[in-house]
């Protein structure tokens, strides 16, 4: 049974991640965790009609291959938590159509994948679930169709631009199992700082970061060196110095354990790719083939994953509003 | 602590819906139901520059009716789960970005109240929060110009097309009170029976909805007549009586119990909305103006609400898509 003490969760029974698998498209695979991914899809279509579809084959065939590496079958889940960038979601409800299990849409943005884990974890210590997966992705031709230009016009993009990631991750949660382990986690609050350029989504997401990673340090009483890593979902060349900035001023200095998923999905230098990765998928399939597996072998003790949205749309910068932002964390062990 | 058995949960220490409300707009106010909601807003845009604005407004508005009903102060609140229709669910983004409370987006079009009600029952009985906020709003005007046509372009209706309603529900979910109470709930799975028709949703939601009641009574080993009502959220009339038979079909018969939201919000003779009402606000402010109160003095003792949403995007059924649609149920009793 959880607890709650101030803004932080802690999870009774901790659920194991009991498998996880993450596939990403051929830029991501050429970047420099490109070897740690179980998949490389070549075509950004998946053999697919449209973009739209090719995110739901590639969410879909991410489950599956979480499930196939655990030795389990779809009928095993008692509840996915799922949710996507693309408008309605519709990324993860046509993936997930076909499965018969129970599904509970989150909506964050690029925070989805610590949103979707904090949920199954909660489901799973709490008895709701006895299993439950969390998943996400995100295309790079689907997000950039939406929210900004169509491909073929070619925009120049800003050098404070991300690079929204294709990429999927999928991890299962269940209350029985070995490490890793979801300890607990923090819900996010909506921050929003005034920042309005929709090309610069790390500025506008850092003060949501600081604020949930504060409020968790604060509320567990722990401090950044009781942590091998302090993960944060694409914040990129931009946002990361913010980030540590921010909770300087506030006495916390996370610079030694901090790693940013939009930094490290791309080479700075040989991929153009601007301030970084960003997207869903980003943050997710990096935890999925990156993180978790050094979990699960100890080479990681304690870690902190905080996933950050930037929770507008399309329309909502050209109505001149500014960008709310939020971010979600859990706290992920190898015992 | 939660249970779960089959697909339905049991909520252990069952939360009370502590305080609750609705806002409605003038043709809502003007519907059978008018004299129930706390407020109707005679202005579509609320005083704001925009529909998307007003929607916002119209959210954050029906929420602090909610907490001012109960005597609650926004800090009073561990949690928000809430969402929208809106692309990337703006209307609760921009509506919750000043309160500072940890916040959950959920999507679930349509269904969102029960979803969000569920979740914050769940997070209630689990002690990861004290108390939680369900929120959800839809409005004319943003879902007309975002899922079909310029408002001013006077696009003629089909017939089997439903009224998204202008409309706010917002219920305050708490540890400890009086009834009424959150006993527990099922959720969803997707379905979809390839249903193409945009402009029919009644029909591609009632298989959705048949399926998560056929679960709760089967996993519950109850039957509809324990129940003083089986209400659903916004079939309308044309998937209403869907619905019936398609339970009928499995020998389970509702139909002295059976309660929709999208035929109740309007008069089917003297305003012209054709199938009835929906949208997420449609069947949160009728639970919250007309069966909560129902619940709170008794004249109601048990009822299931049935929220049932089409997870269709304005681009999927252009892709040849059909629609996959889904229902989220909640247990309410009196005591």
């Amino acid at each position: 049974m959880p607890k709650q003490k101030g803004s932080a969760i802690r999870l009774e029974h901790p659920p194991c991640l009991q498998s996880y698998a993450a596939i990403v498209g051929k830029k991501e695979g050429e970047g420099p965790l490109g070897s740690c991914f179980d998949r490389v899809e070549p075509d950004p279509e998946l053999g697919e009609k449209n973009w739209e579809k090719a995110e739901s084959h590639l969410q879909s065939e991410t489950l599956s291959l979480a499930l196939q590496k655990g030795g389990l079958q779809i009928h095993d889940l008692d509840c996915i938590v799922a949710g996507d960038l693309i408008n309605q979601c519709t990324g993860s409800s046509f993936a997930l159509r076909e499965t018969e299990v129970p599904f509970l849409g989150v909506y964050g943005a690029c925070s989805t994948m610590a949103e979707a884990l904090l949920l199954a974890g909660i489901l799973t210590d709490s008895g709701c679930c006895k299993r439950a997966a969390a998943v996400t992705s995100s295309h790079f031709s689907t997000a950039e169709r939406q929210f900004r230009f169509p491909l073929s016009y070619g925009g120049q993009r800003s050098p404070t631009a991300q690079w929204t990631c294709t990429a999927s991750g999928a991890a299962v949660v269940s209350a029985k199992g070995k490490a890793p382990r979801l300890l607990g986690g923090c819900i996010g609050r909506i921050c929003d700082l005034g920042v309005t350029d929709a090309s610069n989504m790390g500025a506008a997401m850092a003060p949501a970061a600081a604020d949930t990673i504060q409020r968790y340090l604060t509320d567990t009483g722990t401090s950044p060196q009781d942590y091998d890593a302090i993960i944060t979902g694409d914040l990129g060349r931009i946002g990361s110095p913010l980030l540590i900035d921010l909770l300087l001023k506030q006495g916390i200095d996370i610079s030694a354990v901090h790693r940013d998923c939009g930094c490290m999905m791309f080479d700075d230098k040989a991929q153009d790719t601007h301030a970084g990765g960003s997207g869903c998928g980003c943050s997710a399939s990096i935890l999925c083939a990156h993180f978790l597996p050094q979990l699960a072998d100890g080479t990681l003790r304690r870690v902190l994953f905080a996933a950050t949205g930037a929770l507008l749309s399309l329309l909502s910068p050209q109505q001149g509003e500014s960008i709310p932002c939020i971010a979600h964390l859990v706290e992920l062990g190898a015992a």
